[in-house]
């Protein structure tokens, strides 16, 4: 099962996906066509989301750095920062180094605390894309996912629904693809996390409580490639959605 | 005029702290003593709440930093950490360097987007004051605001109130000190900040919208020093309030 956040008729309603992805369910029964739908982000109010930066060794070593940190590096996300499907996101008058980045995000489903590895993914509900973009530091050299870099208004498209854990047979072999305006710029695989889904549930059990509607965006493979405004993003991870995205000027 | 919130007869109410600090006026009418309140963080919910790092020349110096950072370094918060007044925060077991931050919270009172740091501090409603604890990374030598550091389950103690800004005549010249079990560990001065309240609230609202509640904690001066279970710590700022916290085992 996928559920989608939409806005309809004034209101912001989750819908089941159904017609093989081109129909979505209202809560009263009516099924309207997926291509005439304002996508919401599916990010419940209230909601925690944390997310990983240099969470694929090919990514780190892109960037320069080792290729696994000794502590995994978690910020939070604010709820301004989202947007949904076919959605627009400014980029930014000192954005010359923004680029996108696709991230498979797990779902909580029920409250986590000190939970082993090996019970994690029970914990998780379902999956959905995400497109962290990253508005680079190029003042200075280190690497901090300050606000400026990840909490721009609009800046992280995601969706374009939840789908279900049950349809994931196993999020670390999954295929993660961005293109830009028909261009592949990222093509990658799960497999290559430093910290699994449930390698990060875990760790972020011994942190905090984890909570239902909670999220974790869980990073990114190699493939920086700078975006400019009128650029079209399409970031896919098989089995779990692709997630369209125009840049538009600020 | 203070506004405190606190937990009431199973209530979530926001409560006018009257007779000299003493008591608090519930909304319908009743004074109850201040000493016998149970204090919930004044956050509202869904909050944005952004924390700075590095935010102070003397702190900077003592970590072994550049006096002053080319980007300011901004994280936010999650709902998580936070816990009231005269609470209990848990000293975890991998917490041998946890020390406290004392800190000047802006509280925002009307929408802000790009707004000039002359006109910043009309969007400031009230101020009050947080103790962001950092659990510090030993294990690597650079400084990232990590999930791991800055946000621990009940870790960031915050209040006891919102003073309004009215009551604040200078943001920039307010003295902020911390005591553990008695010692002064830190003593310092809003006027030692890199960028101040109306240079954040600027900077902020070029990045993001601001909203009403949202609050941006502003950083901490110099005095490292590592707490203990058992430790009572105090964080006051001149005018604006005295926030205790008892570190407890986790």
């Amino acid at each position: 099962m996928k559920r989608a956040r939409i806005f309809h008729r004034g209101c912001d309603v989750w819908a089941e996906v159904v017609d093989g992805d081109s129909g979505l369910r209202l809560p009263n029964g009516q099924v309207i066509a997926a291509s005439d739908a304002h996508w919401l982000p599916p990010v419940q109010r209230g909601a925690a989301v944390y997310a990983l930066g240099l969470n694929y060794a090919d990514h780190n070593k892109e960037l320069g750095f080792a290729p696994k940190l000794a502590t995994p590096l978690v910020f939070m996300k604010g709820d301004n920062c989202f947007v949904g499907h076919d959605g627009d996101t400014p980029r930014p008058a000192d954005g010359n180094q923004m680029h996108p980045e696709c991230e498979l995000v797990a779902v909580i489903g029920k409250p986590a605390r000190n939970v082993a590895e090996a019970d994690a993914l029970g914990y998780v509900s379902g999956y959905t894309v995400a497109n962290d973009y990253a508005i680079r530091e190029y003042l200075e050299n280190y690497y901090r996912p300050n606000a400026r870099v990840k909490n721009r208004d609009a800046t992280t498209p995601i969706g374009p629904w939840i789908v279900d854990a049950s349809h994931v047979a196993d999020p670390q072999a999954l295929r993660l693809t961005t293109s830009v305006n028909g261009d592949v710029v990222q093509d990658g695989s799960t497999a290559d996390m430093i910290l699994s889904v449930a390698g990060l549930v875990s760790y972020l059990s011994l942190v905090t409580t984890l909570m239902p509607g909670d999220m974790i965006l869980t990073g990114t493979p190699q493939g920086v490639h700078f975006c400019a405004a009128g650029d079209t993003v399409f970031c896919e991870i098989e089995g779990v959605g692709r997630l369209v995205n125009h840049l538009v000027p600020a």
